[in-house]
C-alpha cells in the first residue's frame, strides 16, 4: 500500500460540491469521496498553516510539539510522520509546501548538518523533500518573504518568465495597461494571472507529483501539498472568469456579533483583515478567484487520479484529500482564518482506502469527531505498524472506513490558536503567553478558552448553527462551559511528553528492579524469594583492612 | 563567579541541625546556612531521583520534559543547564551521579554516537561528566543494575576490594562471621560498611571534587552529585554507632491514616516498602544508619568548604547544598519518597552567594515556595544571562538571595508522581496513562489530584501541620479543592513546549509579514504605506507569450 496524502492550503470545507457547494463543481474531489468516506467533522489542530500543519506531520497536538504558529520552528528531534513511516518500511516524501521552519539553534547545538540526509530530514519536518517550495515569495522592504531557495521561481524563469520573483510578478499577478496588476491587490483578483495556465502552481506542483509517481518505488507516502487556494486570490485564464456575482453567496454574518461582542472576537473583526473581508466589494472579488483555484485544483486532481488508474496503482494506493484550515472569505466579519468558527477550523477530509475491508463505506459520509492528527495514526496502520501512542496523540480512522462501530471514540475536539504575534496581542493589551485560545467543541457546543482573565466564548450549533450568538456570558449556559472545561482541563493534563517510553517499554520496566537487585524493603530478606538476593549472600573474599 | 552544586541523594529537609534536628550535628550544612540563605520551602518537581533531577537539570516540570520516572530517558535534544550555561562562558560539569537515561532511540534516529562530545552531554543530560556514576549496583538474577562502568567500583577494585561488584560487597555491607551482610537487608544497617571510611561512598566523590577544583577553570558550574544517604542504609565506622535507639523519633503516623483512607495512599502504604518502613525495627536500623550517613556528608562537605576558604574560591563560588527528594522513614507508613507529605516533597536548600549584594540575607531563612526547577534559572543569571523563560520555567531566587521584595511571586508549587511501572498501578486497577499523580500547595492547603476518577487528597498544614487529616472528601471543604484545581488548571494549560521562540524573538516577528510583503488585506494597496506594496507595483517586463 502506498499513500497519496494531498493537502490544500486554505481550502473551505464547504467549497467542494460533494459537501453541497451551490455553484463550484468538483467533480474530481467528488470522484473520491465516491471511492471512500466524507468525513464531515474534521478540525485542524490550529487555524493557521505552519502550526496546523505541524500537528498533521507529527499527529500531536499544537501545545505539544511547541510550533504553535507559523515560523515557529519545529524542535530538533521532535518525532515526525517521517519517522514512524520509515521505521516501518515506508518512505514518506513531499512535493510541494509543509510552512516548516527549522531549529537551526537546536540542529546546531547537536551538530546536525542541513545537508546531511538526518539533518535534511530535521529542516523538512521528518519528510524526504522530492521538492519543497512554500509558495508566498512576498517582497516587502526586508525583502524575500523566505530566502530559500525557490524550485518554482527557478521553474518559471526557465521558461522565460523574466523578473527575480516572477511568482509575485507572473503567477500573482494580472496585467493592467503596462503595468503589473498585483495579486496582493483584491482589486485585480478577477483579472487572469499574467502567466500560460499549464505554468500556474498548481499545474507545476501536479506535474512534480506525476515525475515522482513515474519512479517512486513503494511502499511510499507522498505528501503532495498545494499552496493554492491560499491567497493571494489571483488565478489564471480560463479560471479567473468561470465565476461570477452569482457565485458570491451572501456572506455569513449577522448584526447580532458585532453588539458587545467577545473582547476577542471584537479584536480579530477590527483588525485589517478583519475590516477588509467585511467590505462586499472586497468578497466580490475574491470569492470568484478562490473558486476558481479550487476549480483547477480539482482539475489538477483529475491528472493525478487519471495517472493512477492508468498505473492500476489506484487498486493499491490510498487517497487522502484534506487542508490545513479554512478561509473565513468575509463570514463572521473576518477574513484568513485563526478563529474557531467553523469556516476556519473545519476542513474536507475525503480518505479512500482501496482494500476489500473499505467497500462497505464507499461513497458514505461520516461524522465522527475527527481531528487532524488522526491522520499520522491511519497512516502508521497503513503501514503495517501500531501506533506509538505514547507519542502520537491521534487515532486511526480505519475503523470508520471499514465501518466498524468505535465504543470509545473521543468527546471532544481541541484546537488552539497563539496569538502572540499578532497585532491582537497588544490592542488586548495581553503578554504573549496569554495571547492563547482553546477551542473545545463536542459536536454541538463549541466553547472558546482564552487565556488572560476573559470569560469564555460559547455557541450551540444545534440552535445556532451559524454560530451568531455567544452564549458565554449566559448563566443559563454555565453547565454546559463547566462541562466543557472539564474537558480542556482534563486535555491540559493529557500525557504528551513521555515520548521515550511506550507502553510496552513500561511493561518491561515493571518488576525489573528487584530483578537486578534493588530491594528496598527487607529486614532479612525472608520477605522474597531466594534467587532475588542470592548474589548478596556469600564469605567475605578477603580482608583488605590487612592489604 | 563558579557554581558549586551540591547535591545528596534522598536527603531529608529536616535531617539537619540547622533545620532543627534535635540530636544530628551538622556543622558544616550550618556554616554554609550561616553564610546564606536557607530555603524553608523547597520542594520537587516530583519525589522521585530520577524524574526529580531532570527538573533540576533542565528547569522544567516533569511533564514538561517527559522523563517521568526513573529509567525514562530524558528526549533527545531537551534543552538542559549545560545548554544554557554553556552559552554564557560558563562550563557545567558533573561529579557524580544524576540518574540519567539516554535517549538511545532518538540519539540513533539524529547520528548522535555517544563517544563525541555532542553525544555525550545528550547521555548525561547535558553536563560534561567528570566522574559519572550512579550507585545504586544491583544485583539479582537479572545481573547487574546498570552495566554502564562504575569508576567507584573500578576503584575499589584497584584499592583491594576483591569482588566483581565491591560496591555491593564491601562499600555496601558489613560482615557477619565469616558472611557478607548485605545492607540491602535493613537487619545489617547498624553493622559497620566493610570497608575503610576514606574509600566509602561519600568521601570518594568529595576527593573527585577536590581533584576537580585543583584543574577547574572557570567560571565553572560543578554538581557534585552524591548518592547517600541513600539507601542502602549502612555506613562505615565511626558514622555507623554514632546514633543510636535515643535518636529514633517517634514515627510521625496516626491510625487515623488508617482509617477508611484514600485508595492511592492504601495501595502505597500497603506496598512493599510502606509495610517494611512501618515497622518499629526497620525504624530502629534504619534511621541511625541514615544519621551516620548524613554526618559523614557533613563531614566531607567540611573539606570542601575548608578546600575553598583556603584558595580562596569561596569569594567567586556560589555554594547550593540540597537534595533531589526527602525520605518518609517511617513516616505515615511509608517509607522512601513517591507521595507528596513533607517528608517526601520538600527538600533542604541551602544558597550561599558570595557577592555583597547578598550581605543582607546571610543566616536568614526564606519562607517563599521553591521549586526545583528555580535553581537552573538562579544559575543562569549567576552565569549573567537572561532567563530563557520560553524553556526554563523556573525562577531565579536571586532577589530572595538579595533580600528583594517579590511582588509576584507563585502561588503554588506543583509536584508530580507518575507511578505507571510500580505494583501500585495494577493494584488500583488504573492505566499507565491515568497512574499519575499532582500535588498543588499554596503554602497552607495541599492537595493531590489523582487522575483515574479519584477523589482527590487535601491536607490543611495549618491546622493539621503533620498532614494526618485527608479533607479531600470533606465537602466543607469544596471551596479550598476548587480553588486549588483552579491552580492545576491554569498550569496544565501552561505554555511549556514553545521552546525554539523566545520573547525577543517574537517580537523580532511582530509586524515582519508586512515588511516582508506578507499584505493578505489589501483592496488596492492605498491602506498601506507605499514602500510596503512598491515591489509589487511595476512595469510588466515582457510578454512571454510570444517567447
Amino acid at each position: 500500500m502506498n499513500i497519496l496524502f494531498v493537502m490544500y492550503d486554505q481550502l473551505r470545507f464547504d467549497y467542494l460540491s460533494c459537501a453541497g457547494h451551490p455553484t463550484l463543481e468538483t467533480p474530481n474531489f467528488d470522484r473520491v469521496a465516491k471511492m471512500g468516506v466524507r468525513f464531515t467533522q474534521a478540525h485542524v489542530q490550529s487555524p493557521i498553516c505552519g502550526s496546523s500543519r505541524m500537528s498533521f506531520y507529527t499527529g500531536r497536538y499544537a501545545s505539544s510539539h511547541g510550533a504553535q504558529w507559523n515560523g515557529f520552528p519545529l524542535r530538533v528531534g521532535e518525532v515526525t510522520l517521517g519517522d514512524h513511516l520509515r521505521k516501518l518500511g515506508m518512505g514518506c516524501y513531499l512535493i510541494g509546501k509543509t510552512h516548516m521552519v527549522a531549529d537551526a539553534e537546536g540542529m546546531t547545538r547537536l551538530g546536525l548538518a542541513p545537508d546531511t540526509v538526518i539533518g535534511a530530514r530535521q529542516s523538512e519536518c521528518g519528510f524526504d523533500a522530492v521538492v519543497r517550495d512554500d509558495g508566498l515569495w512576498g517582497e516587502g522592504p526586508d525583502g524575500f518573504y523566505d530566502r530559500k531557495r525557490s524550485p518554482y521561481n527557478e521553474y518559471l524563469k526557465s521558461k522565460g518568465y523574466d523578473s527575480e520573483n516572477p511568482w509575485a510578478d507572473f503567477a500573482n499577478a494580472g496585467v493592467s495597461g503596462d503595468d503589473i496588476a498585483s495579486g496582493w491587490f483584491f482589486r485585480n483578483a478577477d483579472k487572469p494571472a499574467n502567466i500560460r495556465e499549464e505554468d500556474s502552481e498548481t499545474p507545476w506542483l501536479t506535474d512534480r507529483a506525476l515525475e515522482f509517481l513515474e519512479t517512486a518505488e513503494g511502499p511510499w507516502c507522498a505528501h503532495v501539498s498545494y499552496i493554492k487556494p491560499h491567497w493571494p486570490y489571483i488565478v489564471p485564464a480560463p479560471y479567473h472568469d468561470m465565476y461570477g456575482p452569482d457565485d458570491v453567496p451572501e456572506a455569513v454574518r449577522s448584526e447580532l456579533e458585532r453588539q458587545d461582542p467577545h473582547p476577542v472576537y471584537r479584536a480579530f473583526m477590527s483588525n485589517n483583515i478583519g475590516k477588509s473581508f467585511s467590505r462586499d466589494e472586497v468578497r466580490a472579488k475574491v470569492i470568484p478567484a478562490y473558486m476558481g483555484l479550487i476549480k483547477q485544483c480539482d482539475d489538477q486532481l483529475g491528472r493525478l487520479l487519471d495517472r493512477l488508474e492508468e498505473t492500476g496503482e489506484i487498486a493499491n494506493t490510498m487517497i487522502v484529500l484534506t487542508s490545513d484550515h479554512g478561509d473565513y472569505l468575509g463570514d463572521h466579519w473576518l477574513g484568513e482564518k485563526d478563529l474557531f468558527h467553523q469556516q476556519s477550523v473545519k476542513i474536507p477530509l475525503i480518505v479512500y482506502d482501496p482494500r476489500a475491508e473499505a467497500e462497505a463505506t464507499r461513497g458514505t459520509t461520516c461524522d465522527a469527531l475527527v481531528e487532524a492528527i488522526d491522520l499520522a495514526a491511519t497512516f502508521v496502520e497503513v503501514a503495517g505498524g501500531e501506533v506509538q501512542d505514547h507519542i502520537i496523540e491521534g487515532r486511526s480512522l480505519m475503523p470508520f472506513l471499514r465501518g466498524e462501530a468505535v465504543e470509545d471514540w473521543r468527546e471532544v475536539v481541541i484546537s488552539e490558536y497563539d496569538y502572540s504575534v499578532t497585532p491582537m496581542r497588544a490592542e488586548l493589551g495581553v503578554s504573549s503567553r496569554d495571547a492563547r485560545l482553546f477551542m473545545v467543541f463536542d459536536g454541538r457546543w463549541k466553547m472558546i478558552h482564552a487565556e488572560g482573565g476573559f470569560r469564555p466564548m460559547l455557541f450551540d450549533l444545534e440552535t445556532d448553527p451559524q454560530e451568531f450568538r455567544d452564549l458565554g456570558g449566559d448563566s443559563e449556559c454555565a453547565a454546559e462551559v463547566a462541562r466543557l472545561y472539564g474537558h480542556l482541563h482534563a486535555w491540559g493534563l493529557r500525557l504528551s511528553q513521555r515520548v521515550t517510553r511506550s507502553e510496552a517499554d513500561l511493561e518491561a520496566m515493571r518488576g525489573r528492579g528487584a530483578r537486578v537487585g534493588i530491594l528496598p524493603f527487607l529486614y532479612d530478606g525472608s520477605e522474597v524469594p531466594e534467587a532475588l538476593t542470592e548474589k548478596y549472600r556469600g564469605t567475605v573474599k578477603r580482608d583488605y583492612t590487612k592489604g
